[in-house]
């Protein structure tokens, strides 16, 4: 089923050759043959070509690709010079090498020559089947096999492998966190990125969302250059139970023209990357420090067994300042059984605090067997799935002593048990929990705010993993039997009208109210006495947008005078309000009765991503609150629960100031409606605003009020 | 004008007596004096007193305070059981020493009797002058002239003094911030508050507001005991122009269960403890760290000069991820003027980015000097006040020679330089930082935080400074003559009716509707003609307090028959709802004109800071958005215009969605009104919720709708 490509003769090839190989001491064409044949323990065919015909370390050097002796090669590592690349990668392709990474620089980031560059090379790519990793990377590394396909001087120093998969644009910010990952568990596998003219983050994450010897993917982007291809990465990964920590750097505008200046990626919408790494189940950090703490905490907390979070400290204060974030953090805190208070209250001094948080007191310096067995008895309560132990001051050797019964209580324990050094003095009992891997910590609030991640990143893969069965819901409104008109299409702003674009709608399921266009004041009156009082009716043009501001809106029409005065009003107002405008009629609706809540459901375009659903809460309270929420289409019946409630103010749908609850689950059916809607029209929907979505009391549904669409160029409504 | 203590002689003493010194090693009694005699540079005179008779240190032990030689005693160190504490006290003060610090433990914290303690030293410091610092307590450290006025063992390592002085109530984390600041200027002087008895954390900090060699003021609490002087010192501190730094724990309600159970203070409400920081223009922090670290970057950016941020750093990711940090923190980005600009331009490489941020590449990892030259370009752009450095990588010496040019360049520089050092390998480059106390953060976020805090303290003391002359505004809109009824103030509920709360309001100042109460249905019609169309009734009954509930509200009434018909059906409502309710009248209010913003307006009284008001956003609003803010009473017009400029949604009140804007001046007045009222009444008012606040378009005033107050027991609604 995957659309993603093998990578496994790329990761654990067994023949290599180097293209741009050099004898010149600091070139990066030599720093990549020392990584490659002096700091890998690489047992495969190392093939080294340069024109120049001289031999490195005693190798021969053949003057192109097309020389090399017979047999078959995995990945060439191209670091020639960009005018030269071509040349190489076709050669690749004629000898059938199925991978290339090109470390050279002078691509897309460059200049507009760059560019073309590689677009030949994506042409070749397609062409021959040759996968291309890069251009402008340094290349790619295996740690755990000890494998450096890459010219960084720092290779030989990357000694640490393990079950965190890495993969990264640029190389600078990756390598801060394979240093911070020097102990215990580290990175087993980097890939750094580069331009993605062929292969990208997303087929890197695949790659890892499948290998066995990975557990935790951290990731580390500056620009989205295919989003669906990164959606379907993350399904993958979640698929396989594998989390992926995100860090986008590029959120503000800042940061955008900050990474711009120094890659050639599209950034992309913030809030639309926020939104498609939740839908994805994707865990998203805010800074680097926070990518490689919670990879490794992920890592882990993989056997977590209970669900709360237990404090212990021997400081009244931190374990005050402790639960204050615990709290704030909206982490459950466990509950402990008797039997594990009791417990502790045999170790502990009569006026140490047993309850959770576990204040043992300054007492416990004394001896470092009473931290042992706090410890232990706490990482046996079922209910407790992490210890957090602030250290809030180094004591040289009694700081030192409680740092090996924690690592000693790591070793076999099913809780995690996450140390915090609150000192900047990092003496030995930061060294030795630093040092088995144990990652401490450095303040309270950066230990809950990783908890909280891994927590709620659990919480959601239970959720994935339930059934959901969506409820049944909707019955439309009106008959849409008639033709949509095509008059607006033309031009620059391909609008339908609002009558055009519910009648599309209600064809697909979405509740519009009961209405009709009426081209006489007659025709209304009579309209409006057939469908009932009271009515709602509206100016029809492709020329007024902003139909209240024209005087071409009246509400609570109650009879058929009103009705018939209220035409030929609207259509004298819009006269008014623009001469040249073409009316089609004026639209006759229901009105609903009051009380019901206001919201909006949009659809828009995103560079990366395509469409994009939207929902959040209308009328006034759309300015003020900009209380949205997203989720890439399709959106299943789930997925649109979810988008409500991650609302800020989704309680406004619950009972409030006496006010039944509001129709959630009709709400949720006509986002999935209208996911459905925009997938089945392949493109044609550009931008769709319902605004407001009448939403009744419980039972009551919701009702699409207004619309706005726009068809894109060329599209034909009556083909939706 | 103070109403604090002048606390020289207990900071700088010139003699001391001990007593409880002890000769037995490992004693609290022995370590004082140790820390006194031995590791204090202390030239005064140092008494000890021990019944045993023992000498210590070769200095002789007298049985009693009374049998030390006559002279002046400043500071009484009390170290003896806690039964014998008030023997010592009144000796103390018989013999007229001014300060006792009582480091025992055994009072509040521990039970009943040790409360009683408390209350007796309590009694002692009010009848005799004697000022008691403690129970509880580590004792005071003067680090700056090496004093150690404590028994602490890690006295001695206090070796770097500074101009951070520090007030705190616990002593263990205490400690932390003193470890945090180890190296460049460190905390002068240590206050540990203990118990507070009598000398508590507003009295330290008043003192360090006016020390002249104290800079910055950083406290650490887990209870508030008395809110008004805490604002007292707080006003002292903004007086003096020095920042106070304030991390108060035990905000959760389990975060003060854990500061409660090893503590004796009221843990306060944690909006009201953050919006009296606010108002009082004290930084609030998160963590321990932020708590350092805050400080300390106060102290460094003292001069500070230019407003802007500049983010430098040799990786463009970093440049990214810090662009990122400081456009989400909303800090200004300093524009460079084209000079800087040409001068960057002239000593990096042609492919660096120069606009900020400014992306040197790696290319400046050659040549140190290249770091120089940057740091001192930007250090003297008068736009830039701080330049944010990240450093994603330690790599050894080439890192250690970039930490050197920033140190080199923060001797001079007018801007500050922040360091943050990303990674986890703590190798020289961050040694130099440290040792040479540029205390670098260790995340991006981290110092982003603290640069937003120290930015924003200082426009808050710029705004502080600037005059401010309110807006002259508010007629009142009903005559206040009538008595109020005084037949609810007795029994349980001591709620003034409607009609009489807005009586109140109105005499003060504030505008209520036009209206009037009314006991028969022809007066309510008569009075309704009289006050004009539309018009609303409601039910005046002590007895029902939710008149919407009990169908005693009616709106829109248009005639005089109207109104006579809702008189009865008002009256025959409330008689089916409660049947025993006594039922006064019914009020007939003139309608105001739809399109009003609903607001509330309320005052409660805090347990530490006395009467608090509140604004916020009222209707149907108030549940769901829960936007309000805070401030103790008094409140002038500024504080006033900056609780309703803080609401999250103040935008609602601005020019949305067609509506003009809301008439916020007269919000602004109906608050200080409301607080002037409060004031005048002198603790009789408990509680007062205006809700709704009818705020017009700009001229249309702010009107007080609904009105619910309840006064103290005992107090006379007349009186006021």
């Amino acid at each position: 089923m995957s659309v993603f490509p093998s990578l496994e003769r790329l990761v654990e090839p067994r023949s290599v050759v180097i293209v741009g190989a050099s004898s010149r001491e600091g070139s990066q064409g030599h720093r990549l043959v020392m990584n490659v044949l002096e700091h890998s323990r690489f047992a495969g065919d190392v093939h080294l070509v340069n024109p120049s015909g001289l031999s490195i370390c005693g190798r021969p050097c053949w003057p192109s690709i097309d020389a090399v002796p017979a047999g078959d090669i995995d990945v060439a590592l191209v670091i020639v010079n960009a005018s030269r690349v071509m040349e190489a990668l076709r050669q690749c392709a004629a000898r059938g090498i199925p991978f290339a990474i090109v470390m050279s620089s002078g691509f897309a980031e460059a200049d507009e020559a760059g560019k073309a560059l590689e677009a030949e090379i994506a042409d070749l790519c397609r062409a021959t089947g040759l996968r291309v990793y890069g251009p402008n990377c340094p290349g790619f590394v295996n740690v755990r096999d000890r494998i450096g396909l890459t010219f960084s001087p720092a290779f030989k120093d990357d000694l640490n492998g393990g079950a965190i998969g890495l993969a990264t644009q640029g190389g600078g910010l990756g390598r801060n966190v394979l240093q911070s990952l020097s102990y215990g568990e580290g990175v087993g596998l980097w890939f750094s990125a580069g331009n993605e003219v062929d292969l990208g983050v997303p087929d890197f994450i695949a790659h890892m969302a499948t290998d066995p010897r990975i557990s935790v993917i951290a990731v580390l982007m500056e620009g989205i250059k295919d989003g669906r291809k990164l959606i379907d990465a993350l399904k993958l990964a979640r698929e396989n139970a594998k989390p992926v920590v995100i860090l986008k750097v590029g959120r503000s505008e800042l940061g955008v023209r900050a990474a711009q200046s120094h890659t050639a990626s599209i950034a992309g919408s913030a809030a639309v990357n926020s939104a498609v790494f939740r839908q994805y189940g994707a865990i998203e950090v805010d800074d680097l420090s926070e990518l490689a703490a919670v990879s490794k905490l992920c890592l882990r907390a993989r056997t977590l067994g209970g669900d709360g979070v237990c404090v212990l400290s021997f400081s009244g204060g931190a374990c005050a300042l402790a639960a204050d974030a615990v709290g704030a953090a909206q982490l459950p805190m466990a509950s402990l059984h008797e039997q594990t208070t009791a417990a502790l209250r045999e170790v502990l001094p009569a006026f140490a605090s047993v309850a959770n948080p576990v204040d043992t007191t300054a007492d416990i310096m004394r001896d470092s067997a009473m931290t042992s067995a706090c410890l232990r008895t706490l990482c046996e309560e079922p209910n407790v799935g992490a210890v957090l132990f602030p250290i809030p001051m180094d004591y040289g050797d009694i700081t030192g002593a409680m740092a090996s019964a924690i690592v000693e209580a790591s070793r076999t324990s099913k809780a995690v048990v996450v140390p915090v050094w609150m000192s900047r003095r990092m003496g030995k009992g930061f060294q030795m929990l630093e040092s088995n891997g144990l990652q401490p910590f450095l303040s309270v609030t950066e230990a809950v705010r990783a908890l909280k991640k891994v927590h709620d990143w659990r919480a959601g893969q239970i959720s994935a993993c339930a059934a959901q069965t969506p409820a049944a819901h909707g019955d439309t409104g009106v008959s849409g039997g008639a033709e949509v008109g095509q008059g607006q299409m033309v031009g620059a702003t391909p609008a339908l009208t609002e009558v055009d674009a519910k009648r599309l709608l209600g064809r697909h399921g979405i509740v519009v109210p009961s209405g009709e266009l009426t081209m006489s004041a007659a025709a209304a009156a009579e309209t409006a006495t057939r469908i009932g009082f009271p009515c709602v009716m509206k100016v029809v043009s492709p020329d007024i947008a902003h139909k209240t501001e024209a005087g071409g809106v009246r509400l609570n029409l109650e009879t058929a005078a009103d009705a018939r005065t209220a035409y030929d009003e609207i259509v004298a107002n819009a006269g008014r309000y623009r001469p040249d405008a073409i009316v089609e009629g004026v639209l006759v609706e229901r009105m609903l009765p009051p009380g019901g809540r206001e919201m909006l459901v949009g659809v828009h375009r995103d560079e990366a991503f395509g469409p994009v659903l939207t929902v959040g809460l209308g009328g006034i309270l759309v300015e003020v609150l900009k209380d949205v929420s997203h989720r890439v289409i399709p959106v299943d019946h789930a997925d649109a629960r979810r988008m409500i409630a991650e609302l800020r103010h989704s309680d406004l749908l619950g009972a409030v100031r006496g006010q039944p609850p509001a129709d959630v689950e009709a709400l949720a059916a006509l986002l999935v409606q209208v996911s459905e809607f925009v997938e089945r029209a392949h493109g044609a929907i550009d931008q769709l605003d319902i605004n407001p979505v009448w939403v009744g009391a419980l039972g009551e549904g919701a009702i699409a009020l207004d619309a706005l669409m726009v068809l894109a160029q060329g599209a034909d409504a009556n083909a939706l």
